[in-house]
């Protein structure tokens, strides 16, 4: 693969000098018709003039990989169809969800399902906001915080009024369940309105608020909708923080599957759009595999706890914190529950990150001792 | 698509009456080399005779779609060489995770990325047991009611020991870090041994036990293991429950995804299994789309919450109760808390599943009582 044109109006603002000599920037668009490339990336935005351009690119013969969720919730049907007609591909992973694979893993790992429920959190910024209004802050507090950190516009309509979340439901409707909506048939509730008391109250039920878009397939007809919803603190829809999206997909034989991860922003966008690019480039085939055997090693860095069951008598700390200290592992806590018999007493030594090997020598030195009642138990621990 | 033959050792015994006359049930897998299939689907496990079979069919320019994790994890490299070949396909998102699409989401989705971390929770025998002994069975009971269930073999070393989550675990890592390992180069730990005391050591440190598998590039080396950890309650790997299969993909520019759902039994293997043969049939290009508008409505029957705010006076309650009962709404509970003054006083009410144009019926009964201090606000309660 390689990178022909860069187009922009206004290129000369945007010129890099990491790119290759031979790139051309310009701001005319019949530039990149005219050329070579197979392949047009549209991340403009909007509908105009990137549906203009991407039919144009299209009827050229020219595949697109786009992010442009407005213009795909609205015309997607009809690019797809104009793509088969020049025998070209349209891709847009990065439309919905940037960095979390739903779109591939729907068209190639659930399409053997029936679909029947997509539930999801698809704005990251209705996200950020309510996990802050959890966190105890008030609602216009969070929405300043959001505009601050650029995650919300000055003007944050189009993601708290629910049309940006909309426009992603339309597109995961239409791949997961074959259903053709237009975005404004589908009931929006904006997430205005919702204040700190209410976050009160869903505690005490046992729920948070989140943004949720549902889709659902019942008795042949589907229902649509996308608002602030009640979200028990059991569904893993509670527990997306932040800026994170999550996609849940129910499905007739294989049940639900929840997606999550970061759904927006530059790196995550260009991990679909590239992942895009190297579908296209393989046809759809498999991915390169090695050729030369990769060395393993199991020696993570990691804090440990180390369970012992003793029969209590003087010294017993002392020892251990002699063995692990030989080995350079220092003690993080020592902890011991109440009500238990000093002749078989459980108490937990968490450490320091240390590598296996050094925990199993160090354990080594009292395995064999008389004031051990049963073998110790160690276990790593998962960085948060 | 269409089905051509069933072939098993003593098929006569597998033999249904839902599959079309035209099958040819047969104990000899060279009649199928034979037939003009161009699809073999090899789901009868272990090395041999699969591996004989997967190669004969690969040879014969037959694509394979398989669930061997066993087979793929030792031979996957060179039955991929071996597939292109001979210009054949070798499918197996089956292999890992049954029905959660971590290998399309990896092949098509991320591959963009630079993994460098998976962690995962790949076997749902030992977090059945692991989540059984959270919720206070002890060991041989958890284990007993997992072989109870059909979840473990008689025999669950294969399971317990970490064998079955290690041969995934080296897929994986081949997709997503292009890394050649032999299953017996990971070091394995069994979660024999793990007591219900270690549960309550795990909560006092905000923690819980699971089997977690992991490969980590760090510093162009690999690290890889396969036992019990304790894993913090706010990771998403400690919300797995029962059987269900988590998988944590690391990238450098997309961050952590989460892929989480039902790992094995024939349902979610039949998804993988079909969302494979589906691919192989469209290429790996786009699926069906939709050539007919969808009817959408946005009526879920829900519960909601509504909340309140009133200058309180008497008959308030009676007045709500009187508009919702009206509407065919059953109250579920009302709940006030304390420490707020008469006259801007919040409580909410919860009502019992209806929808939504019922409950704003309902609501405008009183939207402009002189009682009301602010416009009630209702949210939609997410089923759990």
């Amino acid at each position: 693969m390689e990178l022909t044109h860069v187009c922009n109006r206004g290129v000369e603002r945007k010129r890099v000098d990491w790119v290759p000599a031979s790139v051309q920037w310009t701001n005319d668009f019949e530039a990149i018709l005219r050329s070579d490339a197979n392949v047009v990336v549209e991340l403009i935005g909007g509908l105009d003039p990137a549906g203009l351009w991407v039919r144009r690119a299209l009827e050229a013969g020219k595949s697109v990989v786009t992010g442009n969720k407005k213009l795909i919730a609205q015309d997607g049907i009809e690019l797809e169809q104009l793509a088969r007609k020049h025998k070209a591909h349209l891709l847009y992973g990065a439309a919905v969800a940037g960095g979390v694979p739903v779109i591939p893993g729907l068209r190639h790992g659930l399409v053997g399902d029936q679909i029947t429920r997509i539930e999801g959190i698809l704005n990251g910024t209705c996200n950020y906001i309510l996990s802050r209004m959890e966190d105890g802050a008030q609602a216009a507090e969070a929405l300043q915080d959001a505009q601050a950190r650029g995650y919300a516009e000055a003007n944050p309509s189009e993601d708290v009024d629910g049309f940006d979340a909309r426009a992603k439901l339309v597109i995961l409707a239409r791949i997961a369940l074959r259903a053709d909506l237009r975005p404004e048939e589908i009931a929006c509730r904006s997430i205005t309105g919702i204040a700190a008391i209410d976050f009160e109250y869903a505690r005490e039920l046992n729920c948070t608020i989140r943004q949720i878009s549902r889709v659902e397939l019942r008795d042949g007809k589907l229902f649509a909708t996308v608002g602030p919803m009640l979200v028990p603190r059991t569904s893993p829809l509670a527990w997306s923080r932040g800026t994170e999206n999550m996609v849940l997909v129910g499905g007739k034989y294989g049940g639900d599957v929840v997606f999550s991860g970061h759904g927006a922003g530059g790196h995550p966008t260009a991990v679909a759009v590239v992942s895009d690019l190297i579908s296209l480039a393989h046809g759809g085939s498999s991915i390169g595999l090695p050729s030369t055997p990769t060395q393993v090693g199991g020696e993570f860095l990691l804090r440990h706890s180390i369970r012992l069951v003793v029969h209590d008598c003087p010294g017993i700390i002392a020892e251990i914190a002699g063995a692990l200290a030989e080995h350079q592992i220092n003690i993080h806590a020592i902890f011991q529950r109440p009500g238990y018999q000093q002749e078989h007493l459980p108490f937990v030594v968490t450490v320091e990150p240390c590598t296996n090997s050094a925990l199993r020598h160090a354990l080594a030195h009292f395995a064999g001792k008389a004031w051990l009642a049963e073998p110790s138990l160690d276990l790593p621990i998962l960085e948060p």
